[in-house]
This record gives structure tokens, C-alpha cells and sequence, in this order.
């Protein structure tokens, strides 16, 4: 499929966001039905398909994504009034080797046992859609 | 009912972080059940249980919002990993008074025909619980 100019250049401001971006905002939905925010370090990522974050084994998102999948991450640069959000589902990893390449110097503090500390997760995030929008100017796309 | 002397301080500390934000982040749930989160001017609020927000009618979060109320918003101090969360229901308003109340110089940019433009809603979102985050220490309470 051929992208459309514009579309790759919406595609390339959202890269550069993301790569920019310490944090990253990540959407679940409760048991409730009610959606809930919290900021995570933003990590690693192929392309705009794929990201893996860390995280607390016994933490409240992971009891809501075991319940229900679908979430979001959300990239956002507000002083320059631009933004990304990327729907798609979550899947809770803990093989060895995903644990150990997002393992990073200092992680003890959050999983005192180290790489191998149940309470050490690792979160893969596949997106199917995305919304940039830049002023007010907003494009969706499929990832 | 009396609350403890920490969750007192948790809650002067929400509403700091509350007061010194010039953005929220606002999360619905979309059709297909997933999460959906964009950032928002923050406006005004009344404590911990009560905001107000102004919108294009013509957004994708008010037909979210008419066709599932649950919601939350998010404030963030990213330097200072500190942040809350508070879930609740939204409901969309669209009289006189309200809109009046929420209008603000330079508006016309979102909303050409001015204080009647029917593009202009408010958002009125009422909280029933919040999470605050500091470091890493979580607190849950009723608001």
C-alpha cells in the first residue's frame, strides 16, 4: 500500500514524539468499565506497532489488562499543542529474555530481587490505530 | 466523617497539583471498548469532585461520552513523579449559563460563531474516586 504524503509525514512527526518522550501515558479500562490513566517510562518500541514497557507484577493495570486487553499509550509534547494516541491490546510477558532487555541500572528499586523478581513484568503493547493531532488539526490512521 | 492526617495531606497535595496544571488529561472509553486519551485545557474545578471543561460538540469524545459517561482525568507532574488520577462520569452541557461561565478570550479560534456556536459544549465531570502517586507510594481514596 502506498501512504499518502501526508500520511507519512504524520507518521514521522509521531516517531519523533515518541522517541523525544520520557514518558508515556498508558490507558486501561477497570473492572468497573471506568477508563484509568497512569504515566509509565516510556521504553522501547518498533515502529508505531509495537512497545514494551516495565512494570509492578502485583500493580492495579496488571489485575485490568488480565480482565480486559484493550488499552492505549498516549505521547504528548503540550507546550507545541501536539499529541499521539495509539489504541490496541496489551500482553503481560515474563520470559527471561524480554525481562532481561528491559532490565536497566537502578531497576532494584522497583524489583528488589532483581531481573527474576516475580513482581518484575514486562508489557507488549501492539497498536492497530492511531490519532495525531497537531493545533487543530487532527488525522487518524490505521498502524 | 474524619479523615486521617494523611489522607488530608494526599488530598491538599491533589489539589496542588490540580491548581498549578494548565492541562488535563482526559480519558473515555470508545465504542469498541477501548481506551481513548487526549489532553485538555484545564479550567475550572470545584474541590476534588468537581470540573468543568469546554469542547467541540463535533469531537469524537463527546459521541464517546453520550454513548458511555464513564471517565477519568488525569493530572501530571512528570519531574516531580507525581500524579492523580480521578474516575467519575461526565455529562455534557449546553446552556446558557454554563457556556457563559466557561468562555474565555480567544475562544473564537475553537469556536468561530462565538458563546452560541452549537460546536461549543461543556464538559461537566463529577468524580467518585482518585489514586494519587508520589514516588512510590500509591494512595486510593473515595472523593
Amino acid at each position: 500500500m502506498t501512504r499518502s504524503m501526508d500520511e507519512q509525514e504524520v507518521r514521522n512527526a509521531c516517531l519523533d514524539l515518541i522517541e523525544r518522550s520520557q514518558i508515556v501515558i498508558v490507558g486501561t479500562v477497570n473492572t468497573d468499565g471506568f477508563p484509568e490513566i497512569r504515566a509509565m517510562l516510556n521504553m522501547e518500541h518498533d515502529g508505531l506497532r509495537e512497545f514494551w514497557f516495565s512494570t509492578n507484577t502485583s500493580s492495579r493495570k496488571i489485575a485490568q489488562l488480565k480482565a480486559n486487553p484493550k488499552g492505549c499509550v498516549y505521547y504528548v509534547d503540550s507546550e507545541a499543542f501536539r499529541g499521539v494516541t495509539l489504541t490496541g491490546t496489551f500482553e503481560i510477558l515474563q520470559d527471561k529474555e524480554s525481562r532481561q532487555r528491559l532490565w536497566r541500572e537502578g531497576f532494584e528499586q522497583y524489583y528488589p530481587l532483581g531481573v527474576d523478581d516475580p513482581d518484575y513484568s514486562v508489557l507488549h503493547f501492539t497498536a492497530t490505530q492511531a490519532e495525531h493531532y497537531h493545533g487543530l488539526k487532527t488525522v487518524r490512521f490505521d498502524v
